[in-house]
């Protein structure tokens, strides 16, 4: 069917891709003309607003780095609600806040637009395989109405619960990976400090009730002052920002998200933003003085 | 071989019973009467010092509860300094202090004994089947010794290091735990708080990078209102002293330790000392208002 495509970053192109590779027809927009480029040559139209795209799809997909954007190609001039008829699907799989979410869903009910919240995770490795994990939220015959659509880019696509619960779930994903990140480096840090080699305390715990995907994907890239994203401490900090105002909305306090906060603006001032997440280790070793490098 | 068991409690009880298994004979001293008239009973032979055990045994095993517990049986009157001659092995498998373990390593090494610390994980249920986790600090070529005998009460005995390496292996495992379940706690309050089940929350999310083991385990206890131990809220408040303690004496401040210590005191103050750590959730949900229950 023809999909119109808003936003076609890192994790936007991709995305096209495997819709069009599902035998999709795509209309795309972007801000950025070269983003646009990249996907008209390879067979995606091009039109010259998100209300263009909205004028001519059914089902309209945004993939957007944070909830003003999102807001703005919808709500704003020339934006998705100036386009779209009712009955049309607005898929937002951008990670925002799921308060956003909620306020942007109501301006769509008004024109009877049925909206979903479909953030991901997996980041561009994953998006290129096809096999995100979309976490969902919007009416529950919506998401079956186009679980077709999304599973052509995911690995899984979950059902979470009504608007904004997609991004809910989202949030507190990214909460335990910053937090699990963090314990593991204030355990190491103190185990290196007092002169254990890191390797054979993750060799001791990793099985144990210590055990995390984070650890097992991390605490090797530490040890090997590996920092190459995977998924960059500037993302993180957008996504735990968005956790803490929703917290402070609905009454919630994040006592360790805020702490673990204060750690990755102080690595994005020191220049480690565009690093990977596991650089929050960087944030440990500076206060203690010491390196979790593995002696082998 | 003759083996001398001092510290007959919760999980001593169970280790000495599977050293016997392995046909060790085995001579026990324990504070409280009652210990060790089961050991006797079962066919352990009683002192009445932890000094006349080392008399007679040229392998002595601790097991208590913290570190003056071990400072008092190893170094104390009637202690097993007193009784112990040249060439013994004293294996202190309580979980205590590292610095501590090098204090009383110090003091064995002035009369010729070697001594290991080899704090254990998995609690009493893998302490009755023999598949404790044993974290080892010490000689290398002592360990490899009394690998045998370790082995007879673990599922795997690891080198970590020199003395203390043990402890300070265990505390690094013991501050991750707390902060994963910290973590797990956090987020789903926040997600629960939001209005989404959090069964869908951890069904989207567990097989991501946020998993862990302490996710899968301790989730289901929160969603089910099972705060049975497990592990208890008084001994990771013991642990995570000794981790603070330690980060306080070599330089290696644990900011997000001492914020969780933070909350397991005021759960110990409500009373909760005894219930499983994932009653950590219960901080959270009191400050939130809350309650991470399953609407299954």
């Amino acid at each position: 069917m023809k999909i119109g495509f808003i936003g076609l970053g890192i994790m936007g192109k991709p995305m096209a891709r495997n819709l069009m590779k599902a035998g999709h027809t795509v209309i795309v927009y972007d801000i950025v003309k070269e983003n646009t480029e990249v996907m008209v040559e390879e067979g995606a139209s091009e039109r010259n607003s998100a209300r263009e795209v909205a004028e001519e799809c059914k089902v309209i997909i945004t993939v957007l780095p944070n909830s003003p954007h999102v807001r703005a190609a919808v709500m704003g001039k020339n934006g998705v609600l100036e386009g779209a008829s009712a009955g049309s699907i607005l898929i937002d799989m951008s990670s925002i806040a799921p308060q956003v979410s909620k306020e942007i869903s109501e301006a769509c009910e008004k024109q009877g637009i049925e909206m979903l919240d479909a953030p991901v995770s997996g980041g561009e490795p994953k998006a290129i395989d096809g096999t995100l994990s979309i976490m969902v939220g919007g009416k529950e015959e919506v998401f079956k109405q186009v679980y077709d659509i999304l599973m052509a880019m995911g690995g899984s696509a979950v059902y979470c619960g009504e608007i904004g619960a997609g991004n809910t779930t989202k949030l507190a994903n990214q909460i335990i990976v910053a937090l699990n990140i963090a314990a593991v480096s204030e355990a190491f840090m103190l185990s290196t400090k007092a002169g254990v080699d890191p390797d054979k305390v993750f060799n001791a715990i990793k099985g144990g009730l210590a055990g995390s995907t984070v650890m097992n994907a991390k605490i090797p890239m530490i040890m090997e002052r590996n920092f190459k994203p995977g998924f960059k401490i500037d993302l993180h900090i957008k996504d735990l920002n968005n956790a803490l105002d929703t917290g402070h909305e609905i009454g919630v306090p994040l006592p360790l998200t805020a702490n673990v906060m204060e750690m990755l603006q102080k690595l994005h001032a020191d220049g480690h933003g565009q690093e990977d997440h596991s650089a929050i280790a960087k944030y440990y070793e500076k206060i203690a003085d010491v390196c979790v490098e593995s002696e082998r």
